[in-house]
């Protein structure tokens, strides 16, 4: 159906940092997946090539107008080869913010070779040590020359890799968060449950003003009423709350986490109660005065989970689970990255394999 | 106090397309303007250097979060040289994206200095047919290469030049606009009056959903009530209603025009009315419907002035001023477009000669 992927490799590889040295998002292994789209021939010409610069034109549509798309997910080296964890979903995600972006869907099939293919031929920079994975970013950059202001009739689909250190060296670890009352993430009817560049450049200010005040991440609260909950820094956000679990329900302006809806697929087959809902800040801190607060992290491809230690909402700095992880992230921590690695049984048939050579 | 720009000339120059040939933003000029920025040396290495691709490594940030801004304008050619209209208006909100978007700020008269630069380098360029002109795109890109989401350390400043054509080659006419309810531009809080591609990427859906129904442009209402009017599609907006002048307040999320500010400049001067204050659809629906909707138009660098003929507002097809452009938009039009060209006095020093060789 698609085109065969053509494989140019790089005349000698690059000098790979041992396990122990890595970092996250600034080592790139030697090759990289493209693939190009027109009108005439849609998308075409895939291959994995040396990692090379990207030449664009001055007046290529994305270095004006942010039409672009990205995805995120990790391959995680297991006994007979490399595990992919739900890339379908993530295929999914990519052609529901390409929808919203007016740029040209993808077989979703072809997501995943692709991802395989560029994965397969770099495998020697998939780490071995516990809790590094290989980061797999895929991303379509406008690239039509052409200052006028529509969708591109050009594109350029980009998968680079990088081999990425564990998010926790010493073990998961709670943060400081600070609730934003001024900044806005995204609105209903805007792009804020699309994985798009704009989304995350609005982010910044806020991200910024809540570091200087010695915080890790902002909490966000929605462009309404701006009252109700949406999204911790670039994660999903939990609560256990009189011991439910608590979660905003997506609503537009939401990301739709992949590991937001595996970790509520996990807590229904624990038997916990899940309510998917608006939550107000205020409930969040009437529950906190009331000590029904129990428990608040984060979920996200690059964390997995997130725990919240402190949430300071207006100079109320409420303390949760006395800045401790608690029992909840820590077992969806522990089960999901088992999981993800193969060292624990996947009953959800989540995990991919990738067979390497 | 800044370095001196250097200059580095084509071998060969570009045929350059007849005056009579040109449409926008496909055709660039022979060189382009560039700066880079880091931490440790600020804004440095401005050159003047053959139009030519950017080489972005595919992890540069800009390929992935959208840390951008932009800005445009024109030069239009004049007797003794060019004309620049307000530049020093674009170097301030130049500054004010980029501390929107946690982009360092560069010195606005270097940033006007540098356009004057540019355009003396290409003055051949700028086409002297009536209604054509130099458009003028400066942007920035975030450009460190890294994953991780934070403000860039790095980032490349570029202008890029290319000569258009009349923008109404035969004479303003009126435009079919759509009232989007369904999608959001910007919300208080967000990046609305900030001149960066995430903006423009979320606006692209409604407009492509508004030209399916055979409309021109969309107006956007504000993102929280979905009932005041923000834009018409990249351009402010004005009514005249009963005699008066009304356009929406920035708010925050509206983007503040320097051809709108030039407006309400010139009809205060002119002893109008002008109200700047929020305007509810239901408001504009109700004038229409008692006879009082005079006229309504958008302003903006490209059109200047681009009359309304018709607002689609869920079905109710409001046709304004027998779909003919309306007096005062006429008057606006011509004048402004007078003094930008040198052709009618400039009593407010808008314009700013760049002598040429």
């Amino acid at each position: 159906m698609m085109e065969e992927i053509k494989v140019e490799k790089v005349d000698k590889r690059k000098a790979r940092p041992a396990d122990g040295e890595l970092s996250f998002g600034r080592t790139f292994t030697d090759h990289m997946f493209t693939m190009e789209y027109d009108e005439n021939k849609g998308w075409h010409d895939p291959k994995v090539v040396p990692y090379q610069p990207l030449e664009l034109d001055p007046a290529a549509a994305c270095c004006h107008y942010g039409q672009t798309t990205f995805e995120g997910l990790k391959a995680y080296r297991s006994n007979n080869g490399a595990l992919l964890f739900r890339p379908e979903k993530n295929a999914e995600r990519f052609n529901n913010t390409n929808r919203r972006m007016c740029i040209p869907e993808m077989d979703p099939e072809f997501f995943v070779q692709a991802i395989k293919e560029a994965v397969r031929v770099d495998q020697d920079w998939i780490p071995a040590k516990e809790g590094t994975s290989l980061y797999i970013r895929p991303f379509i950059l406008a690239n039509e020359v052409y200052l006028g202001l529509k969708p591109s009739s050009h594109y350029k689909f980009v998968i680079i890799m990088s081999p990425v250190a564990a998010y926790y060296p010493q073990g998961i670890k709670p943060t400081r968060i600070y609730v934003e009352t001024e900044y806005v993430r995204a609105v209903r009817g805007g792009t804020g449950s699309a994985k798009t560049g704009g989304n995350y450049a609005g982010s910044l200010k806020a991200q910024s003003s809540a570091a200087d005040k010695g915080y890790d991440e902002v909490l966000w609260l929605d462009g309404v009423e701006r009252e109700y909950v949406e999204e911790v820094g670039a994660m999903n956000v939990f609560f256990k709350i009189d011991g439910k679990i608590v979660t905003p329900e997506l609503g537009g302006s939401v990301l739709p986490g992949i590991t937001r809806d595996s970790v509520i697929t996990m807590l229904e087959d624990w038997d916990y109660d899940v309510e998917v809902r608006k939550i107000s800040i205020e409930d969040i801190a009437q529950a906190y005065k009331d000590g029904r607060l129990e428990e608040a992290f984060g979920t996200g491809t690059a964390a997995i989970i997130s725990p919240i230690g402190e949430l300071n909402y207006n100079g109320l700095k409420m303390e949760i689970n006395d800045f401790e992880t608690g029992e909840v992230a820590s077992k969806l921590y522990k089960t999901l990255t088992g999981i993800q690695t193969g060292k624990v049984d996947d009953p959800y048939n989540w995990t991919e394999e990738i067979p390497l050579d």
